[in-house]
């Protein structure tokens, strides 16, 4: 059971291993609360074979929601979207000379039929958040861990002086 | 049972009523799935005091995903999201002369803490479609039909001669 | 009357304490027409119901003009309008990756009914400024003091020599 | 005394008498809260002498605040805030072709020492409605009355069925 | 022989049939050249896995270029060129309420490695033409023709009288 | 008659003393040509009537062309060129966190009756050089010079090895 | 003497017979001076040696201003300014899909060494005022009549009311 | 025969030798495929004749395909389009304060007859991958070796650990 614990819920792709600064975020927000998570270099445009792969076996492994994050003309999370019925979150990255816009409008102007949920460019701690919602869809008290964090980042906020 | 069949699990709010014929087309996507839902005009700008309750009682009456569309300073899917710990969609809307751009930013951008899941401007079938999957991440059969459902629009893609 | 004079007239609230360097330039134009200000993290995300009690007690504490500041999906100057009838100032700020292209739509761009003040991104001097001018209106000899102030900028600009 | 009422406290002044369709929503505006306004064409750089008299002159005459809307190139209330100690309410118009963003950035970007309080594109009716709030920061039943105007927005949405 | 004319050189995809008439256009000035092409839909996000075969098998067919248009997250061009070592020209087209701007970037700003030459918004014509240039460049004839061409457009102009 | 020769042609204008580091790149092109300038700071906003008395006086003193150079809502050179019948060029300058993109537009988008001759954001140095193009209209052996500058740089480029 | 009235002083060329609506603007801005100009269709991409022989010619036929009015990659303008010592004002015009965007940034954003006077967008009006302006340097009576069209213009927009 | 291999078939050229750090990625990508090519500094602006007479003896002397790289208003693509039939690949570059957006909108955004093949703002390599797949249309092998390189790239991708 333990062992079932580690069973990953929520993949974290991304483009490029120097994507991990930001996207690793997403696993720290996972880690908050408890959420098993695993992450992987997979790229649309250099490896869509194992791109589409991996998008397709991913419900069967276990995982229930997918983080993607990508930038310039960043087709990550569309691609995956294209191949799998799980939820997937896009996080447009800030690489390249145009400050992260190609990559949110590349990620979040998908086509009629295949949403992809996107959050801030660089706002892959959002995306690990939103990641735990969705679970807690299914889940009331993962849900309630998360009403629990809301309160304590509220906390965070009263609790400063200017 | 048929009763409880219709309470809705899905809210879609906007904030003014003359958003309705796009953010109808939200709920013709849950009605694909025989998702229930309800729609609603809440502006978080003329009615936030309303905007902030219904957010805070929809897990409590059954709701488990809230769309929200709103045009220009679009604020309804971030004040939603800061008043309730289930997932938010945001529809950003083109109303105004920036084409929705304004709508997209505000709405996408939002800050550590409190994410939206964003779709395209004026998506909100889409967000439906969304919504769909989230709920299927707990619902198996529900997620089964999605999947049936992309198999479908492949198959019209495929039939489309030119 | 020494104490009626330091009650706050003019509310300078911020999303975040790292808004405070900039925020408190507002803070320092008011200081120069000795109208008494009060400086608070407030988040119209994190801390939604802070925000709409701070918003709706305002003018009963005695609070004449509320300058809000926040960046990204900025919609603490907006929240904070929808709370009260006191005249609000938004001050887009330049955080996250897209210069405070954000902030500025998010915060100018609100809907009929619900004006925002919207000052320059990164305009909390300008801000606090037009706090005074605004109270000016029903002040004379602070309007004059305005008058005399323009004098002196105008003076400090004809002083340079290129 | 009747007369003193029809004594202009607000001046609503636009570039071209184009313009009018845009800029008399802020005189209906002011009409519902029964604050005498004046209309006026005046250009930044068609009639720059007339322009600066007429800032210089106006809080003489008894304007109180100053509503200008222009278009492109949007000088206009900046323009006016260098000649008069009174808040200028600036509204960015949508004409030419790039949907009024010109003019936004025209008229928000304001030095250090001469704001403008800008509303969005177009937003001439919030303009009115912000003169009323800045007029009512002196005067508290003009101040109660706008809230009264919020309590009727409220319930106009509330009304709505969808 | 005859036929082995027929065989087509160029493939002209499309995301959606909505896009052909602006994507005929290519095939039109291929027919200036007695260049054959063959038109198709594929989906990158709606049939992936058809769009992946495509791509791999078009080069064996006797495709040497794939011209690809597609509108919003246009992910099309960047998806074939994904799956093959053909050279593939983009097209971005303007639906959606982002003027195209959103198809453009997420057409050009690929990434190191899989490029896609991309022309203007709407460019399906120059698309054709840049496919004559390119296989203009193994045979000599071909690029002679484009030459004559280019004349040919140059006295157009020329005739012009105004 | 060599006192006369300093008295300056063209002036250069910019809005703040710190522009200066940029607008002086205009006085070394017209130091290339030996055209006398002189350098002068005036705001649009903080000297309003210092900037019309300039402007309107600037003829008479012998000013054939005026240079003026400002950032963000850059009135500057709109407001010389409501003032004189003398050919104004605008230079946008990339002050605040807009890049000039502020600039550009309160600068070049003038209304009908009004131009202004803008050229690159910070492009200072080309608007010295388009000013000695616009005296040499009237003076032959001026433009004689420029054209041998030209030749100068492209003499210069063609030196270039890489 | 008549016939010499007659040579033109002013070339205005445009890349496509489709831009005369908007360029011929520019003549009927010159005919209020008597400022004799001619028109012409050049493409700086179709017909680039007719192009750079117009321009290297212009001088010596009379010429002393060419206004060049060109859409979307917007080089017409500048390909003249590489080719003549004359002072070049470019028109961006909005064709295509991006709103003349692209043709502002492409006329105004001229490397070092080879400025273009632009102005607005579809400002070909404009464009035959600065041109009698550039001309006016050097002829003081044409300097005066424009003194007068301002006065003219001022005095059009005090007769408006509203 | 040695000597005939070294016999440059792709040109890149740049419109200034501070462009050389971006654009000599473009001669690292075609060494990788011992694809000969030359370097050069020619600008559209500074040295037009140049620019003409390198375009149109391009083909003869053996190039067949030409990479052209500039930044701000980018038209050295397009110049040496206009004067050459063989196909011009397009490098916007992020000089000036645009970020390349300006650069990118005057290379991608070219009129009808005269196509760029552009690639993502300072995408020189990816310049010089597309000049190899170009050349690989009329040259089997070296298509084949452009398959092996996608191989390569791909078995990088699939070694990260992250």
């Amino acid at each position: 059971m333990a062992k079932a614990k580690t069973t990953p819920l929520v993949a974290i792709v991304m483009g490029s291993d120097s994507d991990l600064p930001v996207m690793k975020q997403a696993a720290e927000a996972l880690d908050k609360f408890a959420v098993p998570c695993e992450l992987k270099v997979i790229s649309a445009h250099r490896t869509p074979a194992e791109a589409a792969a991996y998008a397709q076996s991913a419900r069967k492994r276990g995982i229930r929601v997918i983080i993607a994050g990508a930038g310039m003309a960043a087709h990550l999370a569309g691609a995956l979207a294209a191949q799998t019925e799980l939820p997937i979150i896009g996080v447009p990255l800030a690489s390249g000379s145009l400050l992260g816009q190609d990559a949110l409008l590349a990620t979040v102007q998908m086509p009629k039929g295949v949403p992809v949920a996107t959050v801030a460019i660089g706002g892959a701690f959002n995306a690990g958040l939103l990641a735990v919602q969705i679970l807690g869809v299914g889940d009331g008290k993962l849900l309630d861990k998360f009403k629990a964090y809301k309160t304590q980042i509220r906390k965070d906020v009263l609790a400063k002086k200017v």
